[in-house]
């Protein structure tokens, strides 16, 4: 006798964030943590989408976020160092190394290109790989990520094709589907990243505690994959409902 | 802790044509690739609704497509061929094989009455196995559809039961079904085939392109299943929603 199951269901992961978003670093940090304790994780699909938090930066070589928020922003410098502190810790605690002193605010388009160039070319875990490049480069090692000759240093680190990351540099590749991510994010509302999507159904916004992306996925898989009875069973085997079961 | 989500809540998608209708069988066919790669596509039903474009046209044996059109339409036979040859064009890029030497115009009510036998015995598959059955018997083989023997061959063959069929054919089975369906097409304003409607909400007209039918599965999916916040995440977790973001 065979009885048939279900399939199943991989879990479609999606993260919308930007390069620049200190906050998206630590969120990819602690969605990770839940992630590798899934017991399902062979099951979850994650599609990093790109989100531009600053889209009218100028293109180009970067300066320092503190002059950036200072001067642009008018925020009172002491504010902006205060808040870069807080931060910093926040992200160390998550074992990341924020260096204030040396980011560069940069504009984060091209960037965005280089991770949609790396799923076309390696799927899922290149471009995952590509993304932690850039992150770490940005807010760990003051790297510009307006410089072309970086960018491409940094991934092709990180395995893509040092030839065809310039080639797409100078064109156009990826451009439509970083806007695309982005229209997308608009159609399902979202204001602010990091955002998490599981199956377009089940969102959550900001960098959560890391148990609250397990609740996400484990919320997630039971929509994905509910239980199901096996199909040889007697539907009328005994059972009890209430406390006069011994009868 | 447990999170409970709302039920996914199925697609309903009505589509309105006619077995006369060229257009609606490459409608028919977009759709269908469309449907095919939308990513919840098992929740989606769809009900083929009947509509007679020429509801005038003698109950009875057909006359060529030709012959109709020139004669009862006025339209010279150049015209009529060089449409013809358009439309036919088309349908090949859909991978069908019109031939408009061998159409026959016949009035579409008994086979309209079909496919509602076809659901009400088989459910909305059978009632698209036996659309589809009429719509290639009409346009790619010049088969009949104005003959009953020709309809229970055909009806059969696509697996309804031809006593039952023949019965129905005799009697008036269907007919209500028919008439309900364009007095539903008539109050929702439809004046031309095919129609697509999503749950009663979304509409489009036309053989459109592909990605159209799947930015309106899109829409209709958002709209019926929009995203779900986790309960228990925190609505205050630190997210980004601007560049002012590292504070």
């Amino acid at each position: 006798m065979t009885t048939t199951l279900s399939p199943v269901r991989t879990l479609n992961v999606e993260i919308w964030s930007d390069i620049a978003c200190p906050w998206c670093y630590i969120g990819k940090r602690r969605f990770a943590t839940a992630l590798a304790d899934f017991p399902h994780r062979d099951h979850v699909e994650v599609t990093w989408r790109s989100y531009e938090l600053s889209p009218h930066t100028p293109v180009g070589p970067g300066r320092p976020e503190m002059d950036a928020l200072a001067e642009l922003k008018g925020i009172p410098r002491d504010r902006v160092r205060q808040m870069f502190t807080q931060v910093t810790a926040v992200a160390a605690g998550e074992g990341l190394a924020y260096d204030f002193d040396r980011a560069l605010a940069v504009n984060t388009f091209a960037a965005h290109r280089l991770v949609h160039l790396a799923r076309s070319t390696g799927g899922a875990e290149l471009a995952e790989r590509t993304l932690e490049a850039l992150f770490s480069a940005h807010f760990e090692h003051g790297a510009d990520l307006g410089d072309d000759e970086t960018l491409v240093r940094l991934v092709s680190d990180a395995g893509l094709d040092a030839d065809e990351v310039r080639a797409s540099l100078a064109g156009d590749l990826g451009a439509d589907a970083v806007r695309a991510d982005e229209d997308e994010a608009r159609a399902l509302g979202v204001t602010g990243v990091p955002f998490f999507v599981v199956d377009r159904r089940i969102a959550v916004s900001g960098a959560q505690p890391a148990d609250v992306f397990t609740q996400l996925l484990e919320a997630g898989w039971r929509d994905a994959n509910p239980l199901q009875t096996l199909a040889t069973a007697d539907p009328d085997a005994a059972a009890c409902v209430d406390d006069s079961c011994a009868i």
